[in-house]
């Protein structure tokens, strides 16, 4: 079926009609958060559209508009993927030229004026109540590469790396939107991490980092001791957002033994305001690095029928220094660089018996290629700290100074029929004065 | 003022009238989940009262009694100390001999039918809805003696111990209240640890075991980006429950490096239904390890005016083992055996900026003596699974086996005049067969 639509949509947004991804907005004239779908420079609002008799023609929709009257996008996530399926289904036949309702939207002018609010007059809010937010590891050259700066290549990965995927309990009341700033946190560092003994100083953090990820929003859960099957994960998953778990790598060399990342993490972790769905991306379903790396020795909990378990998605890191007009891209990599698939991931978290809640959240890990320039970390970047980069202005970065804007972006696809996300953007505040 | 109540309260009652501990119920006249306290027998359902006009005593407290008609504790929580305060006064007041209310509630044969309620014929829920759970690690013996086990006596405790409280992020979804089954996980493990390549079987949990920990429910939160400075954390703290932090041993062994523990605890944390608070604890103020360690340096924001950060509450850890009607007491400690304080954990936790919520949930740390019988897990009772122990109806444990009904209980004062938690219990689960 075309892809094109009666509305204009930029060939570079990645809001195709392809896409149809949904999020919480608010506008001036409507400060309640409510649900929308991004399509082109537009935001549609469910909730004006559905209040119109938008989902007339989608009669199995009928008893659950009321979903589009809330907050969040939680209780429309939890009616699970066929009705996700349908309804994106339904809002792309809306926008379609051929559309064959023109009267519900198309020509209907009054609707449109009240529907659909143009991106730029948006404001964007958390897409889903999160109840708990996990962050996986299974971006097999960042923990390759991390592991070589900490251990050398001999010992890079842990003996669990190839049978698991690596997980930890995460901060689920500092994940922002896109666009909201990030304040430097101060915490316990080692000024000098050779001396002894080692005694650390309260301090600003000195070495602010980003981390370059996909994270996927549960769509419906499990109840406490009854894990989800490999082969049912998928059915449980909602849809994507881009994500930058930043890290505060001094309080995390100080702080993470014996029991993992704490303050490093949870002062902010940035996503971006639209959930691609799982639909959206079936057709950029490819094999990643466990085609590559061969698991043959996963066990069968984990096993996938289909080996194209990762989608085949551009993604891209920039940033603007402090008082620069000019951003550089420090590095472009793609989402196959995962050994583990979301579905793995949430099979993983549940054999347990753990319960997920629509609305948790599940982060890849830091996405990485093998190269210079593919590296979606400035930990990697720059050597552990030891080796600075030039930017496109002539200055150079370590790590993260006070008024640096990083931005992150993924993009599925050919122009005029992209599968993004838009900007996952945030500057960098500097930290606040503590004795 | 006298404790004595006209309500009979048994002395060996952990909810005398000293108490007034806040929790969760339903019954079977009425199946919505309340507000209630516990006094000796019974439960005060706070819904009946204050519709009843049971508050009309306490004018300050006039406009916020919708508190108690809300299905979780949060609203009443986030009211702030001094409320909580005020409001558990007057609860006192009210059951005290010498009420200065009698027509309330002494007198009021009526409101006692409909807001007294047998606590046997109480459904007991989660007195929170809990947004984040954080687990520390405070307890410095535990620590110690978990540490000679892996690492030797030298090196037991790291580095960071004695300058920050370590914790880790934990799963909400899957904390539950006394009395709620656990369900045995499974999970990769390895079959012979010391065999060379690691390769893990799929089993389930060979090595489940308890912890023994308080945790604190934190009131009045913080805003992203604003910490809580020490002199003001326990402002922010609401209550304290009893909690059970069940873990997989051999699970945790093999997944936790780099990151952490993860399957090996989010299965279940159990808690006890009541919420003992803040100020019912304040008589029992005592120093803790941190008096006898002398941590001179401690950075400026965790240090604390009063020495006496800690309570000094009777701790015990009992287990009935499956097929058995005798019930073994395992160990008896107390809880001054922690380093650190709540307010030092909420502190260190916020200043990142974290933004801690009304609800959140801070464990201790499992609380250990330094001898035997003085041990809150099995870890440290047997030696890391080495030494077998002797149960008193002769049968004997190295982890626990399914159909164990592990208790915890905790206590602080004297008979009669008792301030304590009632029991957190549950029994083991056969692990699902999962291929």
């Amino acid at each position: 079926m075309s892809n094109a639509s009666w509305l204009q949509i930029p060939r570079d947004s990645p809001f195709s009609l392809a896409n149809i991804p949904f999020g919480i907005i608010s506008t001036a004239a409507l400060a309640d958060p409510r649900p929308a779908v991004a399509i082109g420079d537009y935001a549609l609002d469910l909730f004006a559209f559905s209040s119109a008799g938008g989902f007339s023609k989608l009669s199995s929709f009928s008893s659950h508009i009321d979903v589009f009257t809330k907050p969040t996008l939680n209780d429309f996530a939890a009616l699970g993927r066929p009705v996700h399926r349908e309804v994106r289904g339904y809002l792309q036949d809306i926008f379609r030229d051929s559309t064959p309702y023109p009267e519900i939207l198309k020509t209907n002018e009054d609707l449109k004026g009240k529907a659909l609010v143009p991106l730029k007059d948006v404001t964007n809010h958390l897409p889903m109540k999160i109840g708990d937010y996990t962050d996986f590891y299974a971006g097999l050259n960042h923990a390759f590469n991390v592991g070589v700066l900490f251990r050398g290549p001999d010992n890079a990965l842990q003996p669990n790396y190839k049978h698991l995927p690596v997980g930890y309990h995460g901060r689920a009341s500092s994940v922002i939107v896109s666009g909201q700033p990030v304040r430097r946190p101060n915490g316990q560092i080692l000024a000098n991490p050779a001396a002894t003994p080692k005694v650390p100083i309260f301090s600003p953090c000195k070495k602010l980092d980003i981390e370059l990820e996909l994270a996927v929003f549960v769509g419906k859960g499990n109840k406490l001791g009854e894990p989800i099957p490999i082969d049912q994960a998928e059915d449980h998953l909602f849809g994507v957002v881009l994500m930058n778990d930043w890290s505060a790598r001094d309080i995390q060399a100080w702080e993470y033994v014996p029991l993992g990342p704490f303050n490093a993490k949870n002062f902010a972790t940035s996503i971006t305001p639209w959930v691609v769905l799982m639909d959206a991306l079936e057709p950029f379903r490819s094999t990643g690095l466990a085609a590559e790396e061969g698991l043959d020795n996963l066990l069968p909990y984990l096993r996938e029928k289909r080996a194209e378990n990762v989608y085949d998605m551009q993604l891209q890191f920039d940033l603007k220094p402090a008082n620069s007009s000019c951003t550089s891209t420090v590095a472009k990599t793609n989402a196959k660089n995962l050994l583990y698939s979301f579905a793995q991931m949430l099979t993983h978290h549940s054999v347990t018996g753990c319960n997920m809640n629509t609305g948790d959240l599940l982060g890849s890990g830091t996405i990485s290629g093998k190269e210079t320039g593919t590296l979606g970390s400035l930990l990697e970047n720059t050597q552990g700290g030891k080796q600075p980069m030039k930017l496109s202005d002539g200055s150079e970065r370590v790590f993260l100074e006070d008024g640096d804007e990083v931005t992150l972006k993924g993009m599925c696809g050919e122009e005029g029929s992209y599968v993004g996300f838009g900007n996952c953007t945030a500057t960098i505040l500097p930290a606040h004065v503590i004795n």
